[in-house]
């Protein structure tokens, strides 16, 4: 069965990056790899709109988060965790882990942090040295508005922001210098159009100095290490080369297209998909701000668990994501980034309208795909 | 030009493998990934010739030796190193970003540790709670007798024994679980085939008892999340799906050929490489017990630090590594492991004579490729 994927990470890979991780492998200390490793340290910049280092690991995401929570705290300091998802969970589990003092700003899942709530924690509590946020809460389909949080966490010079872009890099807008983003993390399974393995940390030189002062132990992520080594053009262990090899393209493709472009295009499939889910009587998880990445859906009731997912998968070979952690058996999520233009997302919704009213949903059949159509062409131009 | 790796990683790749990972990709979450990662952990365990867990990480080699630091450790513990090459200066490194009290066994570069000297030391410090060696010192081209030292170390229970078997596993033998080796570390891009990105860990019933009472800080790198996820099929963070695709294949590979086969393949392709380096007249660096995956030689007198590894790059298109750490300038070496077989070293052979003409030293032209020659003739059955 030929197979879609519509989730969110790993999205579909584009075929030139394809065939570019299947050249022959370049050795990680010649020339060779030393140029290609030069421009996609511009083109990082460029997609992270920053002028600092755009440092590269290969992991996963969580790696990179890591990275951001032991590179820039001691222990026994505090840090502020917005928790409104699986991902901000994530966030709180690596604070205990490294036994960082956690507070956390608990947000309804399918909510958006209050900007003025990271506000007031600061302001009641100068222990708070760094703040922890989704800018796209990848389990509930929320974004959370980094660049007014960024606007509050500048004035104070003790606490750093930290943002886990996972899902919103090469989506949605994020200026990380313009918006005083200090720690940016993304990874490559995503908006950038490649397989998992790869994962980024931008660096504000706010955060250097915190970098220089932490005092929890790191090795294989030390920022340290790898910004001295990749202003070499190396890096400080084996990175995870043929990635590095489609990363030149994947950047390459996301430039030719330009960044402005590339953020519209994810705006528009994400604005197709939730007139799509509206139009079949379907419930957002989003109350608001809705993220550009993927959207979260309440089962309709009468639906049992991961039914619609199963149904996409077997009947028309879709894959999409179900719900995480409390959210399991609850929702679905239809993503719609990276390699993903208007064709998949109207492909995904008719075959959704066929598995719901095979499981009894009454929906018009056309209509999801009717009001995709209409916000394409109320966009087409 | 046409490109040749004889590196110690990455390794050439097999076509077969680079088909799989161009593959499309699967979602990590799906029955399809399930399948192929049961058939995975089935073929690790025949590879490590080990009963337990064979852990998988998306990282470098460095991030599977930072976990068997700080899985098995609490602060202020104690480990003894084993420090004959850079590899082994990693080892303290890791246990020195962690504060663990660190014993070195300091083994000149180029020299094998003799195993008594764990024994003594083991005998009068019992607050070592684990040793640190290397099953194959990349950098200096020697192996350390891990059985021996297993041997050893199984004596006294208070006592891991780690080894980082990143250029040794699927190349020499190595039999984890009657050699009493706690935890295995190897990487994707040595025997495996594979291109950088994968790190994988054996893990002991004694040294999960370990695991369990060690309180140095871990997430990414966490045995305990990594075992209970992986024993459902599943991986705790989003894993480079594509290398574990190629990985599926290369693992048929190493059984179709038979892990004996591999291991006598490598033995005799070291051999082949000795024999012509010493017929040119040229020093090995190992004193003894020479690695089974890469060779390393003294630059002859005359030659400045990397011209050899230059001339084979520039007039041949083969890529060789020279000497690391303080060795840097002064070796080149040779690797002779994953996809290679005896042609590669044949070729390889008489480039470098070539090289070495062009450079003026004292070679007989084809003296190093006949000895290689016989030195294949001689295992031929």
């Amino acid at each position: 069965m030929k197979n879609y994927l519509l989730t969110p990470g790993p999205t579909p890979l584009a075929p030139e990056v394809v065939a570019a991780m299947a050249q022959p492998i370049l050795y990680h200390r010649a020339k060779e790899f030393e140029h290609l490793f030069e421009q996609i340290r511009i083109d990082l910049r460029y997609l992270y709109e920053t002028a600092g280092d755009v440092l590269l690991f290969t992991s996963s995401g969580t790696g990179a988060m890591e990275a951001a929570v032991c590179n820039v705290l001691s222990p026994d300091q505090k840090a502020l965790v917005v928790r409104g998802g699986k991902f901000g969970e994530r966030w709180a589990e690596l604070c205990q882990a490294y036994h960082v003092k956690l507070e956390c700003i608990d947000v309804e899942w399918g909510e958006s942090v209050e900007p003025a709530q990271v506000q007031r924690h600061l302001e009641q509590d100068t222990e708070i040295r760094a703040v922890f946020v989704q800018a796209s809460e990848t389990s509930t389909g929320v974004a959370h508005d980094v660049q007014a949080i960024g606007e509050i966490v500048r004035k104070f010079p003790q606490t750093l922001l930290v943002v886990d872009a996972i899902t919103a890099m090469g989506v949605s807008e994020l200026r990380t210098d313009a918006w005083g983003l200090d720690i940016v993390v993304s990874g490559s399974q995503k908006g950038l159009m490649l397989p998992p393995g790869l994962a980024f940390a931008s660096v504000s030189e706010k955060a250097w100095s915190f970098v220089e002062r932490a005092q929890l132990p790191r090795y294989y992520f030390d920022f340290r290490a790898e910004q001295a080594a990749q202003r070499k053009l190396q890096n400080a262990f084996t990175p995870a080369i043929s990635l590095i090899m489609g990363l030149a393209v994947a950047l390459q493709l996301i430039r030719r297209e330009g960044l402005e472009h590339v953020i519209a295009r994810h705006a528009r499939l994400a604005r197709m998909t939730r007139a799509a889910v509206r139009a079949l009587g379907l419930e957002l998880l989003a109350k608001r701000a809705p993220s550009a990445a993927v959207t979260a859906v309440w089962n309709p009731p009468g639906v049992e668990g991961k039914a619609i997912v199963r149904g996409l998968h077997d009947r028309f070979g879709i894959t999409i994501a179900g719900g995480q952690g409390k959210l399991s058996g609850k929702i679905f999520r239809l993503a719609h980034l990276g390699y993903v233009e208007a064709g998949d997302i109207l492909m995904g919704i008719a075959a959704l309208e066929t598995v719901l009213a095979q499981l009894g949903v009454a929906v018009t059949p056309g209509s999801g795909v009717a009001a995709a159509e209409a916000e394409f062409t109320r966009n087409d131009g």
